[in-house]
């Protein structure tokens, strides 16, 4: 299937210096997709001259006066940079140009920006941001990651309708499995707004695995683990900071001296193989669900090959229609009064 | 300074046959320590017997008749066993025979019966889990680890208390910087508690930093990390669940073939070290905070080491005098209002 996806080239830490080798790399081996990249156009000029693809045959800059700070307000970004690269990749989104948008740009604006232009999808109250973690046995999809620091458990029912979606679409997985979770002290067995989430999984036609514990997620024990942002996006940050940490640690150990950096280059293969399982730039891009289009929000310190990564996650996503799917799939469930409660599925005029 | 610990000697997954040795080895190298071990009188003896210590001059067995389940009912736990190592332990420390208490069994029947027949400090609407992170820095006591789902702000700002001076009191460090911790996106910055958390901190005389994030745990970057019990819960786990998974990749890497295995052989003194670093069993000991007595839950899985660990912090605790601190603490900061709105500190009757 042909795609076309918009890419903030000037978010991130750093810029078209990454985004544009990224998307040259993700060109050659998308044969059908095209990227219209979206920045200040004479860096974009730049840097696509540096790599000879100043005339790519499937790359068109959009240009665009502005960029969004990686520490820009929402409020800031929203209303006054009209003229952003991130608020123009949006815009050919919403103008349907471009079926997806891919930016590393920072998350609040983004997501700021996204529901302002894109606005949610029937039947959806609040987008979620959605990304993959490794485990033992693959990957699994965690929701939220920060969007919502505060979620009824409606919130948690939707965020599951979609998640559960997207490892169908994405991983093409039927009836993937759905974990909430929990904490497990017998003691209190979690807050009343998971008690009353596990109620709702339960009656949904979702296939609910029960409650899971912070260690389920890298156990792999469910395809898709649901959270509030504020809970799931400290076990993603607490999880980089102890990977991080373990890592630095296996370093200085084996650099001490003469002989442990010995060892060191006698265990490359495996430590180079151990990394390989764990490189975050094998899992960028995260998945800003629930919006009316698709956009993909990459790590903000991204290098070429995990830009790439989130170009692909949004790729991937046009493919399988991932939006429609939501769409048709939350319908389905108010229909059968399985979301009853939450908006009505009447679709919304939105103004830009 | 002499303590008597009260050691409930059937807990945890391994009961005596950990408990017993582990009280061994805490008292050679504590020579002023007396330890009374709770349990069913046959099996302690045995275990005794078996390590040549039956007439141990600093141990003292004092006889219960029943364990509890480490999957068991808080409620049954308190209601229906009340001759169960568990309670007899935390009886001890009730009657002044004991002035700390260590378990390995559940910690939902652990902390619901340690509030029930110790009752909460003057002044701490709730007692809390506080428990030790290694840290690129040193470590980090993190609280609450689970004892309470849902906190107000006013919560938070006593645990920040009760681990500050718990961090005063054991690490002996001055005026210990306490984090709260928070989700980093602009977009929302936290719920309302943590919010309304962080103004009291701001207005208390503690050392706060601020905002910190999951992986300011690992930084070090402040010496306490205050939460409520959900998401810290959620943290330790997910932080279990990865260590985990980078051990288990490390160790399929590095036994795939004969090389690895060569380098592994030579790797060995570094994964040593690395290991020691990360290790559990010397982290082990969560100290249940704000009850008129210090009762420490070692992991249900720990073995000799960790239990002899959470001897140790038991002990420390007691040494350095923990309840009076905190009790003194909070009475002042009542005193100069921090703490207004709280209960007020008048030592009510505690009928057990």
């Amino acid at each position: 299937m042909k795609s076309v996806i918009a890419v903030d080239a000037m978010g991130g830490d750093h810029g078209p210096t990454v985004t544009v080798p990224a998307c040259l790399d993700f060109l050659d081996s998308h044969g059908e997709a095209q990227l219209l990249l979206v920045g200040l156009a004479q860096p974009l000029a730049e840097e696509l001259a540096r790599h000879r693809a100043t005339s790519h045959p499937r790359i068109a800059i959009v240009p665009a006066t502005e960029v969004v700070g990686m520490d820009e307000d929402i409020r800031t970004a929203i209303r006054t940079k009209r003229h952003s690269s991130m608020r123009v990749a949006i815009n050919l989104v919403k103008e349907g140009r471009a079926q997806a948008c891919v930016s590393a740009g920072n998350t609040g604006a983004l997501m700021g920006t996204a529901k302002f232009v894109l606005k949610t999808l029937p039947g959806i109250d609040r987008p979620a941001i959605c990304g993959v973690l490794p485990t033992r046995k693959g990957v699994v999809y965690v929701l939220d990651l920060g969007a919502n620091a505060d979620c009824t458990p409606d919130h948690l029912l939707q965020f599951a309708v979609m998640g559960s979606t997207l490892v169908e679409a994405v991983e093409e997985r039927a009836r993937p499995s759905v974990g909430l979770l929990n904490i497990g002290s017998e003691e209190i067995k979690g807050n009343d707004v998971v008690k009353r989430a596990a109620e709702l999984l339960k009656a949904s036609t979702l296939n609910f695995h029960g409650n899971v514990e912070g260690d389920d997620i890298y156990k792999g024990t469910t395809d898709v683990v649901v959270c509030d942002g504020f809970v799931g996006n400290v076990a993603l940050k607490t999880s980089e900071g102890l990977a991080k940490m373990m890592g630095d640690f296996l370093k200085e150990e084996y650099t001490r001296g003469v002989f442990t950096r010995l060892a060191a280059l006698l265990s490359l293969p495996v430590i180079k193989a151990f990394r390989r399982r764990l490189d975050h730039r094998r899992y960028n891009g995260a998945t800003l669900l629930g919006l009316r289009g698709i956009v993909v929000k990459s790590h903000g310190s991204a290098d070429r090959l995990a830009f790439a990564t989130a170009l692909e996650r949004a790729n991937s996503e046009v493919c399988h229609g991932l939006n429609d799917r939501i769409a048709a799939e939350i319908a389905r469930l108010h229909e059968l009064g399985v979301l009853a409660g939450t908006n009505r599925v009447v679709p919304t005029e939105a103004a830009a």
